[in-house]
C-alpha cells in the first residue's frame, strides 16, 4: 500500500491494531507471561487476530514463546501455547530519589529488575550535583546492557509535589527543591535525549502496588508513604488520582495537632510531624545521623517503647482521616512505616478505629506493600513504560539501542 | 426482522444505535437547546445518523424541534435546525431531605423543575414518618401532571452515609438513622414499584455543580456541604470519587481540634464540631430552635462578628486540609456555608492560604453553588434522569404514566 493510500479507514484499522498491540502487551506485562487462549479472552478478539498480534510482538523482539503458563502444568494435558516476556526485550530506567539515597534499576517488561545500583545523595546538595550522581548510577546499571536491548525511557520518583502538565518539580522540601527540571538535569548530565517522565513518590508507590504488588484486582487503594516527609497515592475507582495539577494526596500536612510541633510547611503539628521519620527517630532515641537507616534500626527492636506505641496511635488516627476522606478497601503502608507497623500494629489499628466511622473502617485493610521497598522504584517503571502499551511500534521507533555506547562517547 | 435473527451483529447494531441515542440526548438535557450541528460535531456522527436519532428522539416524545439554539440568531444567517427538551416529556421526582425539612420536586430533562413543594420533617421521627411525609409530598408534585407524561424514577438526597451496591443508609446522624433502607420505605408509602436512587448530598451537589452549575466544565472539584454536618462531594478526573463503598468525602471528621467540642461520632473536635450549623449558631447566638433557618438568619447580617469571623477562619483552614488532599481547581461552598461565606470570606481565604501548601493553593479556587440551595436536589433528579442516557427506550419501556391516577388508587 502507497503512503498515500493509507488514509482514512486504513489509518483508522492501523490505529485500532497497534491499540490493541499495545493492550495485549499490557496483559504479557502485568502477567508475565499468558497463554493465547486467555488473551482471546481477556481482549475479546479471535484467536487468529491474537495470533497475528502475537506475532508482531514477537518479530519486534518484545516477546517470546513459552511452551505453558507457569503453574498451568498441573494436569496432564497437552501444554497450551504461551507468550512471555523477551529476554534482552527493551527496558526503561527507573530511578527512586529520597531524601539521602538514590536507587537505580534497569527494568524490563513485566517489572523485572534486571541490574540495580544506590548511592547516598546528600540533602543539601544542588539539583545538579544529584542529578550527576543519578546520571552516574544510570551508567553503572547499563553497563551489561546487550546492545540489541533498547532503552524506551526514563521514569523519575521524587519525594515531592510534582506539577502534572510538564513534571517540574515544584517542592522537594526535604531536599530544599523550589521549580526543579530534576528530568532535564538527568538528561544533560547523560547528554541523552529520550523520554523522561517524573513522579511523586507515593503516587508511584500506589501505581506499583495496583499493578502488581499488594492491590492486585483493588480498584480504590491509598498508598501511604512514611519517610521524612509523609504523602499518600491514591487509585481511586481503578484510576490515579491526580488532581488539578498533579498534587493530590498531600495528607502530610492534615492538621493533627494544632499545639504540635513546627512543620517545614510553616505550620504548626501536621500529621507528618508527628509520625514522620523524624518523630519516629525521637521515640525510638534514635541520633539524626542515623535518621537515614531508621528501617534497619527499626528492624532491630523486637519491642516498642511505650513513645513508639503512641507514634503508632498517632499513624491510625491520622489513617482515620484518609479512610474517612477517601474511603478505600486497602491502605498500603510504604517507607518506615513498613518497618514501624510490624512493631506497632495493635496501636495502629487501635488508632483507625478509634477515629474512622463504621461504614468505611468496617471495609478497609491495612497492608504492608507486595514490592518491600521497591514500590516507588517499580512504580517509576511503569510510567516509563507506557508509551510501549500505547503504541509499542512508535515507543520502540523512538527507542535507544547501544546506550553504553552512547553513554560512553 | 424475526426476532430469532435479532443476533450478533443486528444486536450490536441495536445496542450501539441505543447507545448513541442515550448520548445524544444527555447533550441535549446537558445545554437544555442543541443545534443538530452542534450535536454532530460533538458526537462525531454524520448528519444523516444524527437526523435519524433527533427523528427517533422526538417520536419518542423526548424532544422536538426547535427553530434555532437560544442565542444563535445574533447574524442574519438562516436558523439552523435545532432540538431541544420536548414539553409534557418524561420527567423525575427529586427528593432532598435535610435534618428538618424535604423539598420534593417535579424534574423534567434539562434539569428543569416543573414543580415543587417542600414540608418540615422532624429530626427524632422515625424513618417511615419521614417516608409518609415525602410521599405526602410526591403526591403534591404530580398534581398538575399530563397524563401523557411518564415518570421515570425517583432520586434521593440523604445527609448520611449511603452504601453504593444497594442505596442502604447506613447512617444519617443527624437523622438518627441507622442501616435504613430509605428508597424502598418511600416506595412503599406511595405504593409504586419504580427504580429509586439514593445517595448523599454532598455528593450530589458535587455532580449537579458540575453538570450545570459553577462547576461545568471543571474535571477536579469538590462540593463542601455545612449543614448540622458537614461533608464532601468530590469529582476527579471528570469523574464521582465514590471509593470502596460509596462513602468518600467524610471531610467533617477530619481531625481539628483535639480538644475540642464533642462529636456525635464518638470523638472530640472533628471539624463539622468547628464549623458545622451548631457551631455557626453558638457564634451568632442563634437560639436552637432557629438552627433550622441560620441561612436566613445569616442572611440578616451585615458584619460579622469575632466569633463568626473565627469560624470562618475555621472554615478556611480546614478547607486547606482538603485542597492538600485532593487538589481541586474548584471548592464549591453548599448549604449554609453559602450564606456564612457572604460575610466571613476574608478569613476563611485568609484560614485556606494559611494552611494549604502554594502548589495546589494557587491553582483553586472557592465558589459558591451555581444552583443556590437546589444543588442536592437537582443533583437527585441526575441521578435518577441516568437511565435514559443509557438506554431512553428500556427506560421510557419502564416508566410509569398516569402516575397521578395510580397514587389516587
Amino acid at each position: 500500500m502507497s503512503p498515500q493510500r493509507r488514509s482514512g479507514l486504513g489509518t483508522n484499522q492501523e490505529a485500532i491494531r497497534r491499540h490493541n498491540l499495545g493492550t495485549l502487551l499490557r496483559h504479557v506485562h502485568g502477567a508475565g507471561q499468558i497463554s493465547r487462549a486467555e488473551l482471546t479472552t481477556l481482549m475479546g478478539l479471535n484467536r487468529s487476530t491474537i495470533a497475528g498480534l502475537v506475532g508482531e510482538l514477537e518479530s519486534l523482539g518484545i516477546s517470546e514463546r513459552a511452551t505453558a503458563p507457569e503453574g498451568a502444568r498441573q494436569g496432564a494435558g497437552r501444554p497450551s501455547a504461551g507468550v512471555r516476556i523477551a529476554q534482552d526485550g527493551p527496558y526503561v530506567i527507573a530511578v527512586d530519589l529520597g531524601v539521602d539515597r538514590a536507587v537505580v534499576a534497569r527494568v524490563g517488561l513485566g517489572g523485572q529488575v534486571l541490574q540495580r545500583a544506590q548511592a547516598p545523595v546528600s540533602s543539601d546538595g544542588e539539583a545538579w550535583q544529584v542529578g550527576a550522581a543519578v546520571a552516574a548510577l544510570i551508567r553503572a546499571v547499563v553497563e551489561d546492557v546487550p546492545g540489541s536491548s533498547s532503552l524506551v525511557g526514563i521514569g523519575i520518583s521524587v519525594p515531592g509535589l510534582v506539577r502534572r502538565s510538564d513534571g517540574l518539580v515544584r517542592l522537594a522540601p526535604n531536599l530544599e527543591w523550589h521549580d526543579v527540571s530534576f528530568g532535564g538535569i538527568v538528561l544533560a548530565a547523560l547528554g541523552l535525549d529520550i523520554p523522561v517522565s517524573i513522579a511523586n513518590d507515593a503516587d508511584l508507590g500506589a501505581l506499583a502496588e495496583h499493578t502488581r504488588g499488594a492491590g492486585v484486582g483493588v480498584d480504590d487503594l491509598i498508598y501511604v508513604s512514611g519517610n521524612v516527609g509523609v504523602g499518600a497515592g491514591v487509585i481511586a475507582g481503578g484510576h490515579r488520582l491526580e488532581g488539578a495539577g498533579g498534587y493530590a494526596g498531600e495528607v502530610g500536612h492534615l492538621r493533627f495537632n494544632p499545639d504540635g510541633r513546627p512543620c517545614h510547611c510553616g505550620n504548626q503539628g501536621c500529621w507528618e510531624t508527628e509520625v514522620g521519620a523524624h518523630a519516629i527517630a525521637e521515640a525510638i532515641q534514635c541520633p539524626a545521623a542515623k535518621v537515614a537507616q531508621l528501617d534497619e534500626v527499626l528492624d532491630g527492636f523486637d519491642q516498642a517503647s511505650p513513645e513508639l506505641r503512641a507514634t503508632g496511635t498517632a499513624l491510625g488516627q491520622g489513617l482515620a482521616s484518609i479512610v474517612n476522606s477517601f474511603n478505600p478497601q486497602l491502605v498500603v503502608l510504604g517507607g518506615y512505616f513498613r518497618s514501624l507497623y510490624r512493631l506497632v500494629s495493635t496501636e495502629v489499628n487501635a488508632g483507625l478505629a478509634d477515629r474512622a466511622l463504621p461504614a468505611p473502617l468496617e471495609s478497609v485493610t491495612l497492608a504492608l506493600p507486595g514490592l518491600g521497598a521497591d514500590s516507588a522504584l517499580l512504580g517509576a517503571a511503569e510510567i516509563a513504560l507506557e508509551p510501549l502499551f500505547v503504541d509499542p511500534v512508535a515507543a520502540l521507533g523512538t527507542a535507544l539501542d547501544d546506550v553504553q555506547a552512547r553513554l560512553a562517547g
